[in-house]
């Protein structure tokens, strides 16, 4: 059973004149629904909202939507409601990011595709797209818009998304009845991550959601488990270099991906990275806005000839 | 400008009641002609006819035919076309390759849909397809039908695939009014294949495609030298494996790629890489026929941070 786990994501902050935390939860289900998913939970605390989604996430701050769709979602046309309906004169930051996907023929949109609702918004001479890696290998394609924009010190992100996990790791969490709790503690989420407030979810047959949030910070990770294509992502807006790259090391020696990328915007340290992988690809892009993002791809030597896999 | 030059490729082994070298040019020309290329020049020896294709190479032997297309070309129609022309019942043994595109969604066909017109030949249970490689990077699908078959030991195939050659490399290539004389003598062809015929052509504005032969044995290059997505194939059934080696050493000198591939179809020796490249992906796998493939994917540490590219 294939599913198509990485992930389009939308960033937008806009001008300070309403509060979108005031707006009520049937706005945000009708935001998701236009991507093709829906919301099945939430936990919320003074500065975020966390939305679980059938398929990824969504964050609400008082400015900033952050909005991750994966599997076959058109989150192009979620971005294309909110922007009518928010107004674009009010938009000051938009990034909008979409990883390779395993299958892009499957999808239901290509990235050129979505920047053409985007241009439609807001002219050609304003946005623009970029290729951050080779086209034939991990690349992340990425939109950006800015209106007298400037980003906040502390506005960082850090993404982390592992590929093909060993085996045993793809095992345990294609276990019948996989719990959460069992999750979480082979992840290392509550021992990594203290004082987050954590709300997750196992899909059937497998495949595990979870969003966390702590004050104004977030994290979120998804995981599709299957065994010739698994895909495992998290992201964080955490600032602190020593608790994100402790997480993601804890998230590294359970999964034991074969390749990995990372993507950060802001966020300044470089994960210390065993000498078992290689560092394929690096690309370092200031943008707009006051971002400067940094993509890399690692990969690791292979040990054993693989075998074919055959094609139904 | 960008064109997929990564290719498609069939090999049709038939019985001996005819001689296909006997067949007119105009049977070739219409073969050529349902992938949507077209013949542009033509070599010959008592063992081969060596085609030069506007989108690659066709090789007709007395009972084996193997035709390599690639860019926008659908060589799916081209062999449905050849397997109702020659009768399903005189194929002995059919390879269907597909390399993994830079753009699969600008492809025409996809390689399942391609599989579909096979399948409906040869039935369900009888071809079989796998994929040897990971779906999100470097992979091949391969196709394989074979009727009562096994290969002839001094049938060998070596497949040599480079992407992301050197600014030089490419900057010498796309020259203006570049000669086949140069790009030869560039890629070292006269030195390391001595006695082989040559057939080449440098297309406007760029690329270049050469097929050489000598006796029953055939070397075939590629070259699309677009900056930000060139690939380069070589593809030979010299047996030799210090001559194989030899060429391919001069052309990994010559183009520098920062990722190559290599298939083998029942070539025994490993290429001995250089350690700046590390070993990604290695697949193999016994095939029925008596044929053994080897899929490696080998990939370069990066040293400086590549740029983004900016799309428009």
């Amino acid at each position: 059973m294939f599913f198509e786990g990485s992930e389009k994501k939308f960033e937008i902050v806009i001008d300070n004149r309403v509060d979108l935390l005031s707006y009520d939860i049937s706005f945000w289900k009708n935001l998701v629904a236009h991507s093709r998913a829906e919301i099945i939970s939430q936990i919320e605390n003074p500065k975020i909202k966390a939305f679980l989604l059938s398929e990824s996430s969504l964050f609400v701050f008082k400015d900033k939507i952050l909005m991750i769709t994966c599997g076959n979602t058109i989150l192009a046309n979620a971005l294309d409601y909110l922007i009518k309906e928010i107004g674009k004169d009010r938009i000051r930051s938009l990034i909008f990011q979409r990883k390779n996907e395993y299958f892009s023929r499957l999808q239901k949109t290509s990235f050129f595709d979505d920047i053409k609702i985007l241009k439609d918004h807001f002219g050609n001479e304003h946005g623009k797209a970029f290729r951050l890696g080779l086209q034939d290998t991990h690349h992340n394609y990425l939109y950006q818009y800015q209106n007298h924009f400037k980003a906040d010190p502390s506005d960082k992100t850090f993404e982390f998304l592992m590929y093909h996990i060993s085996k045993n790791a793809s095992d345990f969490l294609r276990k019948q009845n996989q719990t959460s709790e069992d999750v979480r503690k082979f992840l290392m989420l509550d021992k990594n991550f203290p004082g987050f407030v954590i709300d997750d979810f196992v899909f059937n047959p497998y495949g595990y959601s979870m969003n966390m949030i702590k004050d104004d910070r977030y994290a979120t990770i998804h995981i599709t488990p299957q065994e010739d294509s698994s895909y495992i992502s998290f992201e964080t807006n955490i600032e602190k270099e020593l608790i994100v790259f402790n997480g993601v090391n804890g998230l590294m020696e359970a999964l034991q991906p074969s390749c990995f990328d990372i993507i950060q915007y802001n966020f300044n340290g470089e994960l210390n990275v065993s000498s078992n992988y290689l560092k394929v690809d690096q690309v370092i892009h200031e943008i707009d806005g006051g971002y400067t993002t940094k993509f890399y791809f690692y990969a690791k030597a292979i040990e054993n000839p693989r075998s074919p896999v055959e094609l139904v």
